[in-house]
């Protein structure tokens, strides 16, 4: 059992809470018994797996770490309660941590199904909104999202907590916004900014045609690049006070009036 | 200055984070730059208002703390950086939190235009739920929310904190469960009770007559006897993850649904 604070393997994973580690070292983390659970169902390889009985919360954690035991090239790795805390992003995370390869998602694997529905957050900053944005997309059955940007990246920890798994369950990219832009031309994808600025109602674009919404930052929205790149320009009723409405609520507002006017249950 | 962590003032402020002290003492909390003003314009008479210059965050605190100065009826309580650390909820509150009386908001002051739109939140643990929930009911135009049960109240901090301070902008009301049946029944309100055990999609059914949008807990949904009384009993679409969708998610789908289907910027 890894008992101090200094160990090395204790130090390497609160060092991948920073994007410029995982990026140098390939590799991220999965806290909690759902998410780690739903990275197992989408072929994530897991490599190692930091234990704490004591925090142990979920009735099944027990199996879930004999099913990671049978993979021979895991390490399972128990640690102290002190240690946990202090690898543990979360308050509550099971008492499971686990590193992974950092899945690369590029671009051009991305399926473009005949009316392939996406989401393309081009810069959200908070994690709880990207990790809310990915549920949505996943309630909403879209076919997949792109987040580009420098920002927050999908593979934060806090994106894939507020997530609730769901990173691992709807088909995510990430690249940078040229890429991303040439990928929407060769798909001819049309896309449908959401910005305050726009006359039109969100309801009043077709979505059943093949699209990307757009969604940009907390503070700034989308950057003049987008906007004017956009097809379309729609915005969300103002009826209440301004700024009542966050950009993860206005996704998921837009995604499931994309896939009300889609014929609700369909996923084509 | 308030410098002491045992002054009485400041133990008081402590007590009423919890919500039989706010019901005891009919006061309650209100912290940050935003959410005074909120309610300084809904008319919430501030009793007392604790400062922290350090912390101000917001360029016209200022002007904001002179506004309230300027009434005789306040108390302006100047505190030190580890007082207003100890009284603070959240950690970024501009260096302003405010003590008032608590609107009492009774069920039978709710105002029923002839094509109300109501939300009834029946059991909303989550103060954070219950803010997002009020932030969108603000965005999506509703006439009122009804907030019923003896878990988390409107006026506990972390909901008029996630509120944004919408929880001043928006009609609310707060009552028990059989009080907000007999005012439903006596405003003749068609219910619609959010349940993913329902046959019929939330969008096949009418949000254009005098309605009110039914939600339940985070864990157990609408209890029996709300989902029994309902009118109608709808389910969001299941296309993604089980659970990818929570309350307030669910609760702003639906709403921003009733105000697309009542013509989206009319607010009768």
């Amino acid at each position: 059992m890894i008992t101090s604070l200094q160990n090395a393997r204790v130090k390497q994973v609160v060092r991948l809470r920073q994007r410029r580690h995982r990026e140098s070292e390939g590799l991220f983390l999965i806290e909690g018994y759902r998410e780690i659970q739903c990275a197992v169902d989408a072929c994530i390889g897991v490599k190692a797996l930091f234990t704490c009985e004591q925090f142990y919360g979920h009735s099944d954690t027990r199996t879930l770490v004999r099913r990671l035991v049978e993979n021979a090239d895991i390490s399972i790795e128990p640690v102290s309660r002190e240690v946990f805390a202090k690898i543990s992003v979360r308050e509550n995370s099971d008492g499971l941590l686990a590193v992974a390869p950092s899945p690369a998602w590029p671009i051009n694997d991305m399926q473009v199904p005949p009316n392939g529905l996406f989401l393309i957050s081009t810069a959200t900053e908070k994690p709880g909104n990207l990790g809310t944005i990915l549920r949505s997309a996943d309630a909403a059955g879209v076919d997949g999202v792109v987040v580009c940007g420098s920002g927050t990246d999908v593979l934060n920890p806090n994106v894939v907590r507020a997530s609730l798994g769901t990173v691992f369950s709807v088909p995510v990219a990430q690249a940078d916004a040229d890429s991303v832009r040439s990928w929407i031309k060769r798909h001819t994808l049309w896309t449908i900014a959401a910005t305050p600025d726009a006359d039109r109602l969100y309801t009043e674009v077709d979505m059943v045609r093949p699209c990307a919404v757009l969604m940009g930052s907390e503070h700034a929205g989308l950057d003049g690049e987008w906007l004017n790149s956009a097809d379309e320009r729609v915005r969300l009723p103002s009826v209440g006070q301004a700024d009542s409405i966050n950009v993860a609520m206005a996704a998921t507002v837009m995604l499931f009036e994309a896939r009300r006017q889609r014929g609700i249950e369909s996923t084509d």
